[in-house]
Order: structure tokens, then C-alpha cells, then sequence
């Protein structure tokens, strides 16, 4: 059984790469275009690529597109055991237009009958309880992230939650019974209910969601990077790596970096670094898909906080 | 073997409606989603919704996106043995990009590999040479280009041209062999050399096109619509039907509504005004395919043509 399970969207990825977006009615040449695996997969391969086992729970649809993904993620190696083939679906796509600048548009088409449902949760509970760690899109219908957090728990799972749900009855369950929250800069707003203005204020809301459950929160906080708050501490943490060549990805492999540390038994703090690392050698590159080495994490890792530790 | 054959890009057409672009960094959803047979092709399906047999030429890769558009065209009743399958190669993807109110944007992936040489035009010389008319599109390299033309000449058919070629010699060569030659907007400029301002010069453009060598030319206008000339005479055709829901495959169709019109032996004027109304027809739906029915391009262009006629 697989060590770290992610639960969310398994979708394809289709990355164009133009000089520029067009204008009205304009045409342009796609100078670069990658189709991939994509969504939620991103985490489970950048696990795997850091040594763990690793499986997905999500939907497809029984179509071309639903085949390939599953295809691809079998050829790296996950267990696809718990995803779900829905008769009569549309996989989902996500379109992923990058200037050559770097400068990203993301088009989203996500079919409702290939969200996550209660009953696919529960086709999926031997991958669940069976888990160490369980990574949780918070997109997906508040029911079934609901009974993945519960079976991940039962199973004594470390429960890291991505995002912030819609609904807010599901985000007070979501804050008391998750292990890690994870939000990007306009999820981060959201959690807290109110705009994060800067790294004082994104501290100050992770340390009053830890107040509320999580042992550990972590929030992006624009161009400084990311904050991360637990019991009694917190730490900032710069963006690492040169300019991004897309941001898309970024924050998948942060949420793989974090818990990977953190199953190693890392603390808050190291394991935020190495999060910081797996973003940056990600964001380098087009497209989603992760790229990692355990070494090149550690070692970027660790070169970015002797930087910071040395006298400006 | 087929009436009508279409020389040109064979591709996968990936049609997104979205509400608005997103901002740079910002995402979307897509609000809805068509995966087609697309690029050339287009015409190659209308011809046929049009009572016509009719044929492909072009290339695609050996991926699934090609097996996939291969298998349309074949439901689609489209002779697809005239289509080679570019071993390694890509298949070609046009991404149209459709904000609510009808504003496009086209991402186009053409790979190198998948272009029309001239070793593929041989290999489709039967289909060529027994065509009644041939639809060339001028974006294909120059050396295809004029072979597939001269097979189709050799043939006694019909050859129409699409575009403008960015090879200069390669244009002498077109506009000697063409029987008709059709431009958008932007060729039209390209072609003629000059910028056209207004129907008027479009007019004068066409004319002075005819003199050196098509029997018949066709120039889009914009909003005005569009102009055709012929040895002796012109006609100016406005845009029929409502504001357009997605412009793409309007000009696809108006080449096919223009040729059917003059395979069945009408005068340029009446084939204009087919063409005018197989393109409202195909611009009032989502995605490029169009949907054309003989009855009602003569009830269009007719309707069209008694407005046109009536004083104002």
C-alpha cells in the first residue's frame, strides 16, 4: 500500500507556450506545447520522485483522455487503485497558456460528474486507512472531503488539507481535523476572511489557524514566499531559485516538500525550507510536473536558509 | 474517389468558451469544451454535409491525438487515404479561445514535422487527379503546394486557393494556376501589398488579382464582408445573419458554400452569396465545424440577396 495518497482532481495537463497571448481576434504560434498528467497527480509524482509510494484518489472519465492520464500514471509508477472511471465522463483539463516572460493564464475545465463523490471515497478506503500521509484538494465536494479526512484519520494518517472550501461548515471540520493546512496567496485570504496584506499580517493569520486546530499552518504570501506557523513559532521562508519560468506546479511541490520532511520527522521550520526547495526547482521549469531529487531539495534547502541566516 | 478534395492542415481543434481571459497570473473556468476534428478538414466536412464526397490531404502523427482525428473524419464519411500518418511526428492543435461575447483568440500548434511535403502530395496523386475541384491551403510549404496544384490541374479540376503563401515566387505561380483564389482579411493585405482600407480598394484589389490569372477572386472586407470579382464584374456581399457566437471556420465555410455553388455551374454572384450564407450558418455555433444543409444556404444567401436588392 502507498505511503502518501493524494485525493483531488486527476486531470490532464495541456501547457502552451506562446510569445505573447493574442489580442482580440488575433492568432499566435504556439512555440512549445506539452500534454501531461496533471491536477492532483503533480504531488503523487513529485512524492514518488522523492522516494515515497504513492497513490490517487480521484475521478476520470471514460474517455480518451481518462485512459491516457490513468496510462501515464501507471508509467510512474502510482497506485491508480482508488481513482474512479466514470461512465459517460469528460476528464477534466486544465490549459496552462505561458508567456515566454513567464507570465501564466490558467483555463480550468473541471466537469461536475468527475468530482470526488462519497461513494468514491469510500471505493478508495483500503488506500486511505492504509496511508501515513493523506493530501486533501480542498475543491472537491465538501461530503467527500469530509470522508477522506475521517478514513485518512482513522487510519492514522497525517491529514494535510490544500486550499480552502467552499462551503464553511466543511472549513471548521476541515481546520480541527487536519494535521497541516495548506493555502496559496487567494486561499490563504479566504481562510483567514480577510485580506493578508503582508508577512505580518500572513503570520498572524497562520498563527490564529493554528490557534484553531492544525499543528502546522502554511500560507504563500506573494512575492515574499511563504509563511509557516505552528504551535509556539513560525518562520518565514523566501522564494528560492531564480526567476519563474512558470509558476504553474509551485505550490504541488511545496505541499510535497512539507510533508515528505515532515514524515521524515523533520520540524516546521526544516520542512518548510525543503517545501520552499521542491517549489523552486519546480517553477524553473514549463509546465506542472514536478522534477525532484531528494539531494537537490536538501542541498537547495539548505543553501537558502545560510543565506538567510547571514548578517545583511 | 471523391468529388471535392482538401489539401491543407489536418488538426485537432480544442474549442474552450470561457467567460472572460483571465488577467496575467489568474485563472478561469471553462464553461464549456469541444474537441474536434479541426483545421482543413473543416471544409473537407461541410463539402460533404453538402451533398459532395470528399477528401482529405494532409498529415497527421502517430499519436493518439491523430488516431483520434482520423477516426472523425472517417465517421465523418471524409476518404482519409490521401492523409499520411508522419512516423514520430506530432499532430497539429488549434486551441480557440471563446469569450462569452464571441471574442476569439487562436493558439495554433503546427509542428514542422507534420507539413505537407512534396513526397506526400505523390503519395496522394490519385486523389488529386481525380477530383472536380481541390481546395489548396496557401500556409503549407511552397513546394507542396504547387504540386498538389499541378496534379489537380493535370486532372482537369477546379483549384482553389486559401490564403496567401509567404513565398513571393510561390505566389506568381498560385495566382497563374488558380481557378479562384480566397483570402481573409489579413491575406487579402498580404496578397494585394498593400493595406486595403475599405471595399472600395477591396474591390480594386480583386480586380486587379483577376487580371493576373484566377478566374474568379474573393477577399474578406471585415465587418463590411466580403467582395467577389471575376473578368467583368464584381459583387459586394455583406455579412448575413446575426453577430457572430464564434468567427472561427466562417472563412471554411464560405470557400466550400463558394465552390459547391460554382461546381453545380451557378455564376460568381449567386456562388457569392452562398458562400456568404455558409458562413453565417457555420459563425452563429460554437467551435469551427460547421453544420450546413443545402436547403438553407439557398434560403439564406437568397433571403440575403432580396435584402441586398431592395431600396433602402
Amino acid at each position: 500500500m502507498a505511503e502518501i495518497v493524494v485525493v483531488g482532481q486527476v486531470a490532464r495537463d495541456l501547457v502552451l507556450k506562446v510569445e505573447e497571448i493574442p489580442d482580440e481576434g488575433g492568432s499566435t504560434e504556439v512555440l512549445e506545447r506539452l500534454e501531461l498528467l496533471g491536477g492532483a497527480a503533480n504531488q503523487a509524482v513529485g512524492a514518488r520522485q522523492l522516494g515515497w509510494s504513492s497513490a490517487l484518489v480521484g475521478v476520470v472519465g471514460d474517455d480518451g483522455a481518462g485512459r491516457a492520464v490513468l496510462a501515464s500514471a501507471r508509467e510512474d509508477g502510482l497506485d491508480v487503485t482508488g481513482v474512479g472511471v466514470r461512465a459517460g465522463g469528460t476528464t477534466a483539463l486544465y490549459v496552462d497558456v505561458v508567456e515566454s516572460g513567464g507570465v501564466r493564464r490558467l483555463l480550468e475545465h473541471v466537469p461536475e460528474d468527475v468530482l470526488l463523490t462519497p461513494a468514491d471515497v469510500r471505493a478508495a478506503e483500503p488506500v486511505l486507512s492504509a496511508a501515513r500521509a493523506v493530501l486533501v484538494e480542498l475543491r472537491q465536494p465538501g461530503d467527500a472531503v469530509r470522508d477522506a479526512m475521517g478514513a485518512a484519520a482513522r487510519g492514522g494518517a497525517l491529514v494535510l488539507v490544500d486550499g480552502h472550501p467552499e462551503d464553511s461548515r466543511v472549513r471548521d471540520a476541515v481546520l480541527s481535523s487536519a494535521t497541516v493546512v495548506r493555502a496559496d496567496d487567494a486561499e490563504a485570504a479566504a481562510l483567514a476572511g480577510r485580506e493578508l496584506d503582508d508577512v505580518r499580517d500572513a503570520v498572524a493569520a497562520a498563527r490564529d489557524l493554528v490557534s484553531r486546530g492544525p499543528a502546522i499552518v502554511a500560507l504563500a504570501v506573494g512575492s515574499e514566499g511563504n509563511v509557516v506557523a505552528w504551535d509556539g513559532g513560525h518562520a518565514v521562508l523566501p522564494l528560492l531559485g531564480g526567476a519563474p519560468v512558470d509558476p504553474t506546479g509551485g505550490g504541488d511541490a511545496f505541499v510535497v516538500g512539507l510533508v515528505t520532511a515532515l514524515l521524515r520527522g523533520a520540524d516546521p521550520e526544516t520542512a518548510g525550507w525543503e517545501a520552499s526547495a521542491a517549489a523552486a526547482l519546480t517553477v524553473g521549469r514549463l509546465g506542472g510536473r514536478p522534477e525532484l531529487d531528494a539531494d537537490r531539495v536538501a542541498a537547495v534547502a539548505q543553501a537558502g536558509r545560510r543565506e538567510a541566516a547571514r548578517p545583511s
